[in-house]
This record gives C-alpha cells, structure tokens and sequence, in this order.
C-alpha cells in the first residue's frame, strides 16, 4: 500500500489535529467575513485571550503559549486594523494594556460566538455525551503540552 | 469573571485544538532539528501526504484539503531545499510527480516515527483505551469538516 494510501485509511494524529484545525480557522474566516486585509487565524492568539478591560501583553503571550515577541507583532497589526489599542495599564503606569477597540469587541463576541456553534453542531453530529468525552480528553492533552513544553 | 479566565476555566475547542497542534508542531521541529532554512510546519501539508515513487500536485492538494497553488508554493520551497523534485510522470508524459529525494525520503521516514512516538505518549498518558476513543472522534469531525468544506 502507497504512503497516502496507508494515511487516508488510518490517518495519523498530526493529519487529524491538523483538518479539524483548518476546517475551524476556514469556518471562522467565513463566518466572520474577514478579508486578507482583516485579523487572520494567527491573531486569534491576541482575540481568543483579551479581556474586555484589556490585558498585558506578557499574560497574552502566557495564555496562548506564543512568545512575547510574536504577540507583539500581532498587536502592532491590529492597531494598524483597528481592533486595539494600547494604553497606559492605570494599576501601573509605567506598564501597557492592549484594549479592544468597539470594532475588536464586536470581532470577540462574534467569534466566541461562531466557536460556541461549531461546538454546538459538532456536538449534535458525534452526540452530546461523545463530544464531552471528546473534549474531556483533548483538555488532558493540551495540558499534557504546556507541561511538556515548560520543562524543555 | 473576566473572558481571559472564562477561557482558562472552560476553553474552547480553538483553543485546545490549536494549543495540541502547536505542541505537536513544536515538538517535530525539535525532534527532527529542522531550522529555518528547512521545510517547517506548513510543509507538513506536501511531506505528510507524499508518496515514496511520487504523487501528483492535484492528488497532493486534495489529500491535505489546502489549494493547488498553496502545493505548488509548498513544492517550490521544498525544491529549493532539496527534499522534492519534479519529474515527468512516467504514465504520463505531460503530468509531473513531486518525488521525494534522499533526504526527503530521510524527513518523511523520521517525521512518521516522531509521530507515532508522541502517539505512544499521548496514550500511556491518558490510557490506551481512552486515547483509541478519542482519535476515534477526532476523525469523524475531521470527516465532518471535509464534507462541509465540500458544500461551501
């Protein structure tokens, strides 16, 4: 049996992990209609974790597991698009907070809105109890990652 | 609570999808010491679905579910790096096979054991059985995906 036999019938983890990814990140793109000149999947390292009242760039970075520098990119694009802004954090001047625009808190609930429903239909397709056992595990997983990741 | 500790408290399917995604991606980079000059985690796309003798751009495309010009992009990269070339297609003389070199047929083979090795753990981890049931479900919604990408 050819390679990409071999994988199409028993797919490995890396594939799998992989398309419900990219099928998600297409569905937001869709959902949301944003365009190549809007926020891209990678921004959702910065809009998945921020807070309405805005939040640290370091506590963004801890969140998403991106490095600070990364997370200081992708802020610096979504000034430029409009979603944030940073201001002086007024429990600590000396320090800035990354605020969502009114345009960035509408993208937030919108988006946690569109993850909400694809859970929701998910969950309806493989049934309610799989899909929470499903996701019990994959919470193990993600957990099992950042413990990995911070003792290399 | 603030939406930053709703997520940490309860995170979503983004979150955790792309927070395992990433790990693994991590983790293959480190194991296989790939560098910036040499093929990163979007070029999994090509070398994942790649057959030994070859396979075509389109079969390429359709496997990983990405465009046929993201392939040709990928495999242009790849060439530069030495892992692929493009030949004619010996069934087809009008047709081009993307087939792997010494070194990539090295990266594919190495790439698929750093795989079923992080596989191994994630199920010592969480149990065998556990594991079995949740790759299980991660590939209905992965087949899920497919087809709704198919009617859009």
């Amino acid at each position: 049996m050819r390679r990409s036999e071999r994988k199409q019938a028993d797919p490995d983890l890396g594939i799998l992990i992989a398309r419900v990814l990219f099928g998600l990140q297409r569905e937001m793109s869709r959902e949301l209609r944003t365009d190549k000149s809007g926020p891209g999947p990678r921004h959702g390292a910065v809009l998945a974790y921020l807070d309405e009242e805005g939040s640290r760039a370091t506590d963004l970075a801890a969140q998403s597991g991106q490095h600070k520098q990364v997370i200081g990119t992708l802020v610096d694009d979504l000034v430029a698009m409009g979603y944030v802004e940073r201001r002086p954090d007024p429990s600590d001047r000396r320090a800035k907070l990354v605020v969502p625009t009114e345009r960035g808190l509408d993208m937030m609930r919108r988006s946690d809105e569109v993850v909400a429903a694809i859970e929701r239909r998910y969950a309806q397709a493989v049934g309610e109890e799989e899909f929470a056992v499903f996701k019990a595990t994959l919470r193990k997983l993600a957990e099992l990652q950042v413990t990995s990741d911070a003792t290399t």
